[in-house]
């Protein structure tokens, strides 16, 4: 029989560890692999002809799923196409199981026909490299690829999650053939891994609260952060209980009307020194704000915990004492809930100053007035006030993507409607490779609706996504097209460089109108404020798979941005 | 200031070294590199948007000039990207200079943006990976600076030439004040590299040709080589006054009516013992036919000589003896020209078997005359009609570009006419992932036309070097547009399966029609046999930039592959 029973077992283990989703990109060394997976007949299978997008679909999928997907390729450069998704999966933590088919070993670097060095060829961007032996027949190496193929995908799964790779080397002949079944083995050993949690001793919370309790002036701080209903509730009880102030990126997916979210507008001014903390409390990934690492680097709290089951020692505030090895569900709701204080400490309640948060508050409260009165009295069409109308004009549930560069920061600078209910942006390695692709995957898989707000480089740059043999309906797309890398009209430095248009915004005239017509997206432009709302509407209103392109200018835009900018450091 | 110095010298001692060409695509922590060769003054600067194209813009680029060429990304996935082109660089032996902006590595791992473990990225596919140190004020640090200037680019260029990367770590500001210089350093130290050649001496020529000597049958082979015009011509002499065949694949570039180019239709059939060689000569990189290479490890020579300078042993033939690390150029005129006989051996000319080249010319002529006739009498429009008219329409000279998958198949299997002067394929790793934009690179720097031919798939894989600031205009393209990857209906396996079209092909309705207007270039299609030849001369008559889609019958394009393949193994 031409495909190998270990091919056919993979996928079921696959499918048995809890794999659903599988993105193929087509190949010949790969076809034993394809087969596998496609007649296993469980999976849902994506096909994209471009792995570099395909990687970033499938990081869409596993972003939403929570739980690993499969991307199949070819041997060769196929691989390496992936290397950005698997860099964003790795620092971004989401679960992919690489799998490519390669050449057994004794052809590489013989001139032969896509073979290239593709062991361990995801350097340190992987949480560990797999390799099934090309000697297939022996006893010794069919039991490693079983617990080779149960392994991958576990460790994949395992918190912090992140990408596997398994490389498959194959000989052909690489094809069944008429007739050949492929029936995964009968007793087809499968290894379960027992959930297990991560606690803390009462001796050890009985230290920690002890520490907790010395600091009248607490801050929490989440990073990037998939949406979690529960640790959003406990966190803003733990804020009006014990009136601690609690500060979210838009990406930390932290709900509730009392978060700080402004901090992007004010933590830069001249009063942030009254909103020092004694504790940092910090969770989750990256901060999207800069002004806030800033802040803390300038003026350390006394103490920094973070919580996270991450191995790693990340401290991009320079600022951290503790780390705090658990989930932070598991921290935040046993700090506010499940431990008895009286236990441990002499009141009920920490005793905290309530001014801290009143700090707080009133600065965020001051923010949103001045950004709402600001943007309000903007009568030209530009990125800010595009965005602003179209989140107002936002009338129905939708999960927001949002590109990096730009958008990600006019995003993080608006205070979004409700009716936003999650954001996510790729903020792992924070490229514009995969910001359409991602969004892409995730529609995919969500039943909400999914909302992508792009720009015109990161639109053209990953627009192959959309070479996706079935696009998601239920996915809308605003670019916002200022011709050209407009961030770096914005950023301190190259503004007044004569090479700024050249070599930096890289001028341009595309457009994503006839990309739209290649892959049948209905498509919508504005370039008036007048009519920007009908469009906004219009577009919102297409049933399936919308764009809607707005052009701005990017002196407006420049001018615009850094005026609000300095508004809300001067308040 | 801003910019650091041996950033500025940098660019000086590239331009020292013989670097004329930089490919920048945009960034902020890459700004002084920008910077310093922008303002430098003396380079050829193309700008792309998406380094994945960029890196084989910059490819195809040095694949012409055959000296290096600088890429410039910023930090983060952006290097990632360029790892398909240096991958084809590395095993197609391009030297290319990879500059990547990098934070310094106490930012490794910190959730900072655009930040990803860069040292040593590129694994195995890199001539050297070199690093700047952060601390560039020590004098130690400036000198080690400028020696890795001077080498890396120096590397670059040593046959076997290759990618080199340069990682240079920089801290803000990145970007100088208003009226900063940027003036290389006074007295600035280049490292000269003096020319050296590989010869062998007169007693390893003598034992050479004493083996020689006992092999009445010879064959030369030669795979991918840049063309070399004296080489062609010592080989045809070789040929004609030795009786000795040479075969060459059509990127051997190997010119002269002499040659044996039909190899990949007969050498699958029946008479092909009779044209196994005593000894075989080989030299350059990949064969394209895999059937030359069935027959040499099917019917092993005797002997087999591959000449070569560089140091790994590939011996995809698996049929090797003996390697002979001189340049091909200096071996066949030494062996031909310079040698004097006399002194080795009695005769002064090798006695070879003249029947034997007279059994690879006569097949190689039947197999011209089956080809001729078969598609002579082709009524309906194929890839294979398509092809073999536009090589009969092109009425001046061309440097021809040919995809990955079955473009370069179609072009191996048809006898060129003489006015195509040069054939390029990024036959290292063989991917598709590069195929347009390296054909723009090779066009920018070429003064004779550029001709690409490409698959729709491969075409749409690559697209975005088409968004190059400033496309060139003496580029034509061909896109065979036969509605999804076509070579899985032509390769023995996957043609009956059910899955063919959903997971092989990828069947689609994608046309280049847009993308064209999207870049302004002239595009012309056809899809009937009668229109072509005027579709091939409008396209071909129109100045500027242009590009014919010619949408084929996936079904008769497999027909017409199998049954020409068929008549040349009947034979």
């Amino acid at each position: 029989m031409a495909i190998l029973q270990p091919l056919v077992d993979l996928a079921a283990i696959c499918y048995a560890q809890g794999v659903r989703h599988v993105v193929v990109s087509p190949g010949s060394r790969s076809a034993a692999l394809t087969l596998a997976f496609t007649r296993y007949g469980r999976f849902t299978i994506h096909v994209c002809m471009d792995e570099r997008s395909a990687g970033f679909i499938g990081l869409g999928i596993a972003q939403q799923t929570g739980v690993p997907v499969v991307l199949i390729c070819t041997s060769g450069s196929a691989v390496y196409n992936f290397a950005p998704a698997v860099a964003e999966a790795f620092f971004q933590q989401i679960p992919l199981v690489v799998i490519s088919a390669d050449r057994p070993k004794e052809w590489l670097h013989q001139y032969d026909g896509q073979t290239i060095y593709q062991s361990e060829i995801f350097g340190k961007h992987i949480k560990r490299s797999f390799e099934f032996s090309a000697d297939y027949s022996h006893a010794d190496v069919k039991w490693a690829i079983n617990r080779i193929s149960n392994e991958a995908v576990m460790l994949a799964a395992i918190v912090p999650m992140g990408p596997v790779h398994i490389n498959v080397p194959i000989r052909e002949p690489f094809y069944p053939a008429a007739g050949d079944e492929m029936i995964p083995s009968a007793n087809l050993k499968i290894i379960a891994r027992q959930p297990a949690e991560k606690v803390l001793s009462p001796d050890v919370w009985k230290a920690l609260l002890d520490e907790f309790e010395e600091y009248p002036r607490i801050l929490i701080a989440a990073g990037q952060n998939i949406p979690d209903h529960e640790l959003s509730e406990v966190l803003n009880k733990i804020s009006e209980e014990w009136d601690i102030p609690v500060l979210a990126d838009s990406i930390a997916n932290v709900s509730g009307l009392r978060i700080i979210r402004n901090h992007d507008l004010f933590l830069g001014g001249k009063n942030a020194e009254e909103l020092v903390p004694d504790l940092l409390i910090t969770f989750g990934l990256s901060f999207i704000s800069k002004d806030f690492k800033l802040f803390v680097r300038k003026n350390r709290p006394r103490a920094h915990w973070h919580i996270s089951e991450d191995e790693f020692l990340a401290d991009p505030t320079q600022s951290l004492t503790r780390t705090i090895p658990v989930s932070p569900n598991y921290f935040f709701k046993n700090l506010f809930e499940k431990i008895d204080y009286q236990l441990f400490v002499q009141n009920s309640d920490p005793e905290t100053d309530s001014s801290f948060l009143t700090g707080w508050s009133v600065q965020n409260w001051n923010s949103e007035q001045i950004r709402g009165e600001y943007v309000g009295n903007l009568s030209k069409l530009s990125d800010l006030t595009s965005l602003n109308l179209l989140f107002k004009c936002i009338d129905r549930v939708f999960q927001l993507h949002v590109a990096n560069s730009m958008s990600i920061r006019y995003v993080n600078l608006l205070n979004l409607e409700s009716n936003i209910r999650s954001v996510f942006c790729n903020r792992g390695t924070s490229g514009i490779d995969g910001c359409v692709s991602t969004a892409i995957g995730a529609a995919l898989v969500n039943e909400e609706e999914t909302l992508l707000i792009v720009g015109d480089v990161a639109f053209m740059y990953d627009r192959n996504g959309l070479l996706l043999n079935a696009l998601p309906q239920n996915l809308k797309i605003v670019v916002i097209n200022n011709a050209g890398g407009n961030i770096f009209r914005m950023i301190d430095g190259p503004s007044g460089l004569p090479e700024i248009e050249t070599y930096f915004e890289t001028r341009h005239s595309f457009s994503a109108k006839r990309t739209c017509e290649d892959s049948n997206i209905a498509y919508f432009s504005c370039r008036e404020p007048e009519s920007l709302e009908i469009s906004i509407k219009a577009f919102l209103e297409t049933r399936g798979i919308s764009l809607l392109e707005i052009f701005t200018d990017p002196y407006e835009n420049e001018r615009v941005w850094k005026d609000l900018r300095k508004l809300g450091r001067e308040q």
